[in-house]
C-alpha cells in the first residue's frame, strides 16, 4: 500500500498534461477552485490556445464563485512533459483517446512524477489495466474522466486498473471531491465506465434512427430537449422511472411494465427481469430517493422542470 | 378526405377519456390553456384523484401563465364515456397500456364522438394501426404521444395509422401546437416513436448495469444529473456531439471518433457509419443548429448549464 505525503485536502499544485478541450477544460477548474497549476502539451500553438480557452472560461467560472485566492496568474506553461509534474502533488493527464498514446505518456509521466503522487487520465473508453501496462509504479495511476466542459459539469468517474492500489482510487476520490466535482467510484472497470454507456446507447440507437430515414437529428434533438431533457438534470433515469409507477413508485412500475421491455421500442436487447433484478431496482431507487417520498419527488421535479425550462427560454431569446 | 368542422384555432371543448397519471395530467394541461373539458375514467375514485391532480398542479400551472378564462371551475367529470365525448371538439385518450383496452375503447370512442372531431391517443408504445382495428372511422384517430406530466413537458409526437388520413395527423398537430405544446410530427408509424426509443436505449443499459453489478441506481441517476443530463435540457444527443468535435463540429466528430462505435461501450450495436450517415448527420447538425456557429453554441451551452445547476441546487435545497 502507497504512502502519500499530501493528503487529498492538502494539495495546492497540479500539473495538466495535455492541454486541448478536455485538458483546458481541467486547467480552468483547478485554477478556479485555487491550485497552482503547471500544464504541458506538445503542440506547438497549445499555450496560446490554452490561455484563450481560460479567459473564456473565466466569466462563467467567476459567476459560479471562485475559491479563495483563485487566480489565472497562477498558471505556468511549462516546456517539458518532466518540468510540469516535478513538483506536482496530482496529475491529470487528457491526451488524444489513442491507446499507444496513453500507454506510452502515462509510463513517461509515470517515471517523472515524485512517487508518492497519483496520476489520473481522463481517458473516455480506455480501461486503466490496458494503459499502466508500460508504467514503472501503475498502483497510484487512475482513470478520473470528467465530462465536456470540465470546468462546468461536476461528474467525475474514478476506477483504477488491475494494478491500481485501492488506496489510490480512495485518495483520487477524495481530491476530486475537495476539488469541487461529484464523483462517482466505481468498484471494476467496465468499458465507457457508467455515463458513457447510457450516453453511447441513446446515440447508437439516434444514428440507426438517421440511417434508417426514421427521424432526423433535429427531430431527435427537439425530442430531448422539449422531453425527457427537462427531467434529467434532477432526476436520472431509474428515478424518473420511480415516478412513472405513481404512488406504487418503482416496484409498480416494473411489475406492469415489465412486459414492455420485450417490445421492439430500440435495437438494445432488454436483460431478463428476473425477480433480482426487480428488487435491486426498487432498493436502489429508494436509496436515491433520499427518503423523499413520491409526492414529494413529484413536487421537486415539477418546480425544476418549470425553471430548466424558463433558463433554456431565456437563453434561446438571448442567442446571438 | 374528413372535413373538420371546427379548425385546430377554434377549439374550445376537449374530452380526456381515461384520468390517471397522464389523462389527469392532460385535463390539467388543456384547463390552464383556457379549454373547457369533459373527462371520464371507469374507476370509482377516478373523480376524487383527478380533482386532487389538478389542485396539486394548478401553483406550477399559474405560475407559469394561464391562458386568459382559465379555470379549474371548467371541469366537468361525466359518468358515462359517452356523455364525455357527445359534445367534444377533441378526443384525448389515456387508458392503460393494454392493446385489448386501446383497441375497445377507441372504437367505442370513435362510435360516440361526432365524426368531423380527431381523437388522439396517449399510448407510449401501440402502434395506431394496431390499435384502429375495431374503429368504424379510423381515419381520424391518430397518435398524440405525451410526456409525464402533460402540463409540463411540452413534448407530444403525433403519428397516424395505416388507415388515418393525412388531414387528421395536421389536425392534430396544429391543435397540439395552439394547445401549447411542441410538436414533432412523424412521417410512418416506428415502435416507441423518437424519445421513448432513445430513453429506452437508456432504461435498457441501465437494467443491464443493474443486472451485471455494474452500478447502483443510485450511481446510474448521479451519472446522468451531474453529468450530461446537465447539457440535454438545450442541446439533444445530436448538437452535444457536434460540440464535442471543436471547430470541426459533428464531421470532425464523426470522421475522428468513428472507430468508437465498434467500442463494447454499451450492449446496442451501432450502425454501419456508411458516407451517406455520415453526411446526414453533419447536415442534420448544421440545419438543428439554426445558424450558430460552434463557439455561439458553446457559450449557450455554458450559459444555461450554470443555470440550470444553480436551479437544481435550488430544489435540492429547498426539498422537504
Amino acid at each position: 500500500m502507497t504512502e502519500y505525503t499530501v493528503s487529498p485536502e492538502g494539495v495546492s499544485h497540479v500539473a495538466c498534461v495535455g492541454a486541448g478541450v478536455i485538458g483546458g477544460g481541467w486547467v480552468a477548474h483547478f485554477l478556479a477552485r485555487g491550485y497552482r497549476v503547471t500544464a504541458w502539451d506538445p503542440a506547438d500553438d497549445a499555450a496560446d490556445k490554452l490561455r484563450r480557452l481560460v479567459e473564456a472560461a473565466w466569466p462563467a467560472l467567476t459567476e459560479l464563485g471562485l475559491a479563495e485566492g483563485a487566480s489565472r496568474e497562477h498558471l505556468t506553461v511549462a516546456s517539458t512533459l518532466e518540468e510540469a509534474v516535478a513538483e506536482a502533488q496530482f496529475v491529470q493527464e487528457s491526451a488524444p483517446e489513442t491507446l499507444e498514446i496513453k500507454q506510452d505518456l502515462l509510463a513517461r509521466i509515470d517515471a517523472a512524477t515524485p512517487t508518492d503522487v497519483v496520476i489520473s487520465s481522463s481517458t473516455s473508453g480506455h480501461g486503466m489495466t490496458e494503459m499502466q501496462v508500460d508504467c514503472p509504479t501503475p498502483q497510484r495511476l487512475v482513470v478520473g474522466h470528467p465530462f465536456n466542459p470540465p470546468y462546468l459539469i461536476p461528474l467525475v468517474e474514478v476506477v483504477g486498473g488491475e494494478k491500481t492500489d485501492q488506496s489510490a482510487v480512495r485518495w483520487a476520490s477524495e481530491f476530486f471531491e475537495v476539488a469541487g466535482k461529484s464523483v462517482i467510484t466505481m468498484d471494476h472497470e467496465v468499458p465507457g465506465f457508467i455515463a458513457n454507456r447510457l450516453q453511447e446507447a441513446i446515440w447508437r440507437e439516434a444514428l440507426h434512427m438517421v440511417a434508417n430515414g426514421e427521424a432526423t437529428p433535429a427531430q431527435l434533438d427537439a425530442s430531448i430537449t422539449e422531453g425527457p431533457g427537462l427531467r434529467w438534470p434532477l432526476l436520472g433515469p431509474c428515478l424518473t422511472f420511480h415516478l412513472a409507477g405513481g404512488e406504487g413508485g418503482m416496484a409498480h412500475m416494473l411489475d406492469h411494465f415489465g412486459p414492455s421491455l420485450k417490445s421492439p421500442w430500440t435495437r438494445l436487447e432488454a436483460p431478463e427481469l428476473t425477480d433480482e433484478l426487480r428488487n435491486r431496482m426498487v432498493e436502489g431507487c429508494e436509496e436515491a430517493a433520499e427518503g423523499r417520498d413520491i409526492a414529494e419527488l413529484v413536487a421537486d421535479r415539477d418546480r425544476a422542470i418549470i425553471e430548466v425550462m424558463r433558463v433554456v427560454d431565456n437563453v434561446r431569446k438571448g442567442a446571438s
